[in-house]
């Protein structure tokens, strides 16, 4: 017997028509923002770059948090050196302009979370 | 034996000093910015109707997310009906002040999301 399942598209798969809902399908969640923010901000490309942030992100977290991001065209992942094998992760247009995202995160944060300061290169970009 | 736990500030409780991570301690996930876009934005302010919302928050998440935001100073819980007992549920300022990160999402989702449409209070607002 054959396995079926139904066909979902990705629109289908969506909780609702929301914009916002279908934001947070992909980054919402505690991790995958901070993956954003230092590709786009800090200027970490490399894995262990990323995983060496303050936030201590646990390694299996970062390798699936990135293959999600790749999966939906937020992040591209590539060869630069063969001999040890070697990748370089940055952010696509689509993944970049969630900026705005970030930014207003930080906004708040600073403005309502005590001991918390943007990122240097957030203080610069703001 | 005592039990001891050794007391853990709000500040000392974060993975970082960065706002964007902190905020996404408290709303880093699949579905709190979703309660504080109806509260925000869809004029729904009881229990019910949250729960009513297209996107189909379970009843428990629900529950714990109200509580939480509550806890963390975002939502208040004021009780308008006595028999049967009803509880109102809007935002603080605190809260209130996420408006610029739901915008961020929704426009970042509308872009590049097809089929999403944002909320006409959003797009009243925009």
């Amino acid at each position: 017997v054959p396995r079926r399942s139904p066909p979902r598209s990705k629109a289908a798969a969506r909780r609702s028509s929301c914009p916002i809902a279908g934001a947070l399908d992909l980054v919402g969640d505690k991790w995958t923002l901070v993956v954003v923010r230092d590709l786009l901000l800090l200027g970490k490309h490399q894995y262990g770059e990323l995983a060496a942030s303050p936030e201590g992100i646990p390694s299996n977290v970062l390798a699936e948090r990135l293959d999600r991001l790749i999966g939906a065209g937020l992040v591209a992942k590539a060869r630069y050196s063969d001999r040890p094998p070697r990748y370089r992760y940055t952010l696509t247009e689509k993944g970049a302009q969630l900026a705005p995202v970030l930014g207003a995160l930080a906004d708040w944060g600073e403005r309502h979370l005590p001991g918390t300061r943007r990122p240097a290169a957030l203080r610069r970009a703001r």
